[in-house]
């Protein structure tokens, strides 16, 4: 039950109050939270959780920091970038490919030249830079969380706490029962029941069938929005006017992204609801093994459903792996990437649904929700009440009003929510730098709303201690390793640096990146389009094209074994995997150091420990010589009756036991 | 001191006869040790070492057993190879390029068939499944292991012990007198003085040149050895007769690894000097920090001097990575492998140094060394004693004998050769399927070498506790993150793995191995030779020869950019890489597996634990209980004079306190 009123003039201090005061409201978002009065009225666990989102908003501080910094060496350095200068140079002149089938005509390069631009804020060296800094970030933040808790379960007295095994489950035991009196009417057995395995066995297949349904379920939809994207594009090109079809590709994209936006964030509650439930049919023993099932499952849902767009942005869009197009159901060929590159794409992807993302979430459903569902619930009172006159009149009792709020259900949607977020940091931070800022800015705010919520929207929870936040802090190093391989690859694969630097060594002739983009386009005669591919208006640019070139590294249709891949696909390959093993060992081998150089424990805590230790011996050996030399004492009176109690104390003073022993007081006496 | 006497019939049992008897002999060889009556005899720390012995030695059974049997696969499959089958078929009648410059002839593809049909015994698809075994092997080591280490601290009572602050070393309390005294000339103070960073800048400054050019020095060496082979090949092949010609490889390759062999195990003690020098120059402040210290710098060089030789072969030897060949001086052109692939040379090198080093390590310098030591210690003793007759005649006291025995220096080296073993072991496993074999071979013998040293060879060390083997269990680790990477290079790049896979999935018209060896030879006009480089015998073969071939993938004669690297070769090089990556990423994640399904803490111990620990504080709570009951009995007494103390057992036996509390024995009275 909370602790009473936290608004109004004329209400007794209380934690509620000064926790909604200090901690649960906007205005004090530039403060410390007061952790220690949040263990105090929530328990630790909550607690633990606060202090993490600290933490972790905090390191987010530097990270934003460079983020910015790397943006704005993106901003500066975009008209001294000779691959983009280069594109959007009119005098260039060359004619691209169609992008899609019969609909799409041909265009000019320089038409794609704000892409090409934009891209450059994103795809620079700086990112790599700052690719490596976030790995490294996130293996410190790692470090100091580690210590923080340390310090906090110090300060929290849980060093020598040790969970409990806990009570089981209510559900559990009502199981057991169910299974025992089936049993009893063929064996008559007594001893404990247990579930066994074979008892779970459906519930396992549940869970797993449910979660490949779910999966593919959610590639099925970013795959439907894929067509929907390619048809849609095709669709627009016949329709619009000329001057309207540069804008086709930022219609579709859009509306696109905005279509997965929706999805990820309907699913993101359909599939929370659906890990509880399949969750529950498993009947775990007890709530911690809940929550820990729950939490894998949640956490397996709700990546998919998160970044599986992302990843097909990545990692797939645009990229015919072997030989011709990949066609879709015969018809459909696949989309390509703007000729700025994939980066440019993966960025509008991220931004758009991190920031939706964040803003529907918090809004609507952290906050919009529970204030429903408060007003549904009061609704439903008052209708009862309305029977009842006398009752009515009377002030509410605070636990009555209290009772109308939602009950607390647990911490796994709170950290689920932080960890995707992390996700979008650390995962594709390479195409984003600013994603730390939008994090920091997220997190401000979601601090305090969160606070609000447990103050004012929420049954107060059952206190629970806790001495770390368990199994997501595996789920995060687990990321971590992912994350390095992701980021590898996505500076390797999907940005241009590895090209421009396989370019700028093996193939420039004077050192620069003159001719990068020349180097980058394959040509492809037009007599060769396939029967039914072809362009329907060919002479759209107003002159009739023989060449048309293309993004990737083929042989010419001049060549002997013409569109084969050619050396320099390989090459660029090779090096691209390079990158990656050298990006991927050397950022492994500086997180290890790091997570070396920093001691889980800070220093003044080990040494305030063992300091303790050595007291709480000397301590426990002056209590029990106190103990023994009254024992003695004891002894002795019974020997020499009638002697008073001063004769003794020279003889305890000699002993080490100091104040323990003093005479008029027995301190085990209470 | 020694416990007494170990040889002879008349000898009352002691621990030490018990241990020589049941420990220190070959005869036990099949046994466990007894590892209590170690620890009991000579402390915590040399019964880990020799438990940790124990476990490493019981792990490498199954890695032998799989290594055997994958050997044996090769065996087997030998025969059905087609690669070496088409090598050593004389219709083939390839013509290869010379080997060296001017005194090396053309020779002929089926003249290494030899050569070709032994590396397929290391070179086949089970030793791919050999190298993920042993990276899983490796974690499953660690694990297991920390769950032994677990148990015996749990055995050994250790598990609440912490190591305290060690006391500072002698010559660390020497060097901080002479400090203080130095200065106590100039400023009087009086606080206790401490060596900073300044004071031991030039031992670090000593060390860092030290280690830079010892490492230099291994290399230098190496260089030689690599010069020393070429030289000698093109000197062989001059002098020789012809049908002498083809065993000039074996005999420069058996001699150049003898070479090899003897500076390692010669720099191999001089280094572990010079490290035992440089640490004591840095002055540690306890025995503890210089353990760390030397063990680090002992690995560091130890390791370099081992691995080098190994490294150049597996990874530098014949890769003339770009362009044309790599000349050394302008005037050697450096070595290529044999048409069979490098590994089978990597295979020869390996097995000699491994082995080599075992036995010579094993016989020469741990047997051999103390006996003489102990003989040199002796005569000077008799010498010594034969001026005073008298004492001669007397029978000597056991612990005079003993006095003879060698010192104990630390356990170190014994860490350091286990170490650099596990390196053989798993490191170039891919190469070797025998190496765990021989490494189990060599320990089931080390085993009882030391535990013979440790009782007859040298003085008893004092008992020292330790809860862990310390740094030892950090370098392993670290080894095994580096372990992975160059075993996915080994496989990737020293082995014909993958340039048959792609071969198989790329190249092959009927999708079997047949042309695969035609296809890594690339053509070569002889008429393109540069001057001074043509073979002075061009006639050797009985034919002229026009073009012959070398193992590379280089454009033809015939090509437009003739012998530039060809597109095979980068396809060839991003599968290399694209396997490195898969390889390492996967197997790091089964380790991780690995690591996690197998619990850190054996269950029985844990529970165990908790067990104690819920036992312990009843009992503490009981005792408290009674002796509140026997203050208040005293108490009692006090008031109700002359009652006897059968009055109070009724009371005494409500609580809880049961024996301890009994009337007739104060339990705390001792």
């Amino acid at each position: 039950m909370h602790d009473g009123d936290y608004e109004g003039e004329n209400v007794e201090p209380n934690d509620r109050k000064l926790l909604c005061e200090e901690w649960a409201s906007y205005g004090v978002f530039y403060k410390y939270q007061p952790i220690d009065l949040v263990r105090k009225y929530f328990g630790e666990k909550i607690g633990l959780y606060f202090a993490w989102l600290g933490v972790y908003t905090q390191m987010l501080i530097p990270a934003s920091i460079v983020g910015i910094i790397v943006f704005l060496y993106g901003c500066a350095t975009v008209d001294e970038n000779i691959p983009s200068m280069e594109m959007c140079d009119q005098r260039n002149n060359i004619t691209m490919c169609p992008l899609c089938d019969k609909t799409c005509s041909y265009w000019k390069m320089s038409s794609a030249c704000a892409t090409a631009r934009a891209s450059h804020l994103f795809d620079n060296p700086a990112t790599v830079f700052f690719s490596v800094f976030m790995a490294l970030w996130a293996a410190t933040f790692m470090e100091h969380w580690k210590r923080k808790q340390m310090r906090l379960n110090y300060r929290w007295d849980l060093t020598g706490f040790e969970e409990e095994e806990d009570h089981p489950r209510a559900e559990y035991e009502a199981k057991v029962l169910e299974k025992s009196l089936r049993k009893e009417h063929k064996h008559k057995e007594t001893d404990k029941e247990k579930l066994t395995w074979k008892d779970r066995f459906p519930a396992y297949l549940t869970n797993f069938v449910g979660i490949i349904f779910m999966v593919g379920l959610t590639f099925a939809i970013v795959f439907g929005v894929i067509i929907y994207r390619i048809s849609t594009a095709a669709a627009l090109a016949i329709s619009s006017t000329p001057s309207g079809r540069s804008s086709v590709r930022v219609t579709v994209t859009a509306t696109a992204v905005i279509i997965n936006l929706v999805v990820i964030i309907i699913l993101d509650e359909v599939y929370g609801c659906i890990a509880r439930w399949l969750t529950q049919i498993e009947v775990p023993k007890t709530d911690k093994n809940f929550e820990e099932r729950l939490i894998f499952k949640a956490f397996l849902l709700k990546f998919v459903n998160a970044y599986t767009p992302i990843f097909y942005v990545a990692f797939f869009k645009g990229r015919p792996f072997q030989g011709d197009y990949v066609y879709i159901f015969h018809s459909f060929r696949m989309e390509e990437c703007a000729p700025g590159g994939c980066l440019m794409e993966l960025c509008i992807q991220l931004s758009i649904i991190m920031l939706g993302k964040q803003l529907i979430q918090n809004n609507l459903f952290e906050i919009g929700i529970p204030k429903m569902k408060k007003f549904i619930r009061y609704l439903k009172l008052k209708r009862q009440r309305s029977l009842d006159h006398e009752e009515h009149m009377k002030k509410k009792q605070r636990y009555e009003v209290d009772y109308n709020l939602e009950p607390f259900a647990g911490l796994t949607p709170e950290y689920m929510e932080m960890i995707i977020q992390f996700g979008f940091v650390t995962l594709f931070v390479a195409s984003f730098p600013l994603a730390p800022l939008f994090a920091l800015l997220n997190n401000i705010i979601e601090i305090r709303l969160d606070a609000k919520k447990f103050v004012t929207e929420l049954r107060r929870p059952v206190a629970v201690r806790a001495k770390d936040i368990g199994k997501v802090i595996l789920l995060l190093i687990l990321r971590s390793l992912f994350t390095l391989v992701a980021q590898a690859f996505v500076i390797s694969f999907t940005s241009d640096f590895i090209p421009r630097l396989v370019y700028l060594y093996m193939y420039s002739e004077n050192g620069t990146m003159h001719g990068f983009v020349n180097h980058t386009l394959s040509s492809f005669n037009v007599s060769d389009f396939q029967a039914g591919t072809a362009p329907n208006d060919p002479l759209d640019l107003g002159y009739e094209v023989q060449i048309c070139r293309y993004k990737d590294y083929r042989e010419p249709p001049w060549s002997e074994n013409k569109y084969d891949i050619s050396k320099d696909f390989w090459a660029v390959l090779a090096a691209r995997l390079a990158f990656v093993i050298v990006f991927q060992n050397l950022v492994m081998f500086m997180s290890e150091f790091v997570d070396w150089i920093i001691p889980d424990i800070p220093k003044d805590i080990s040494q305030q420990i063992h300091k303790e230790k050595v007291l709480m011996v000397e301590v426990f050996m002056r209590e029990e010589q106190g103990k023994l030399q009254m024992l003695e004492t004891w002894k002795d009176k019974d020997k020499r009756k009638g002697e008073n109690c001063n004769n003794h104390s020279p003889r305890l003073s000699r002993s080490r036991s100091g104040s323990l022993s003093s005479c008029h007081s027995y301190p085990l006496d209470v």
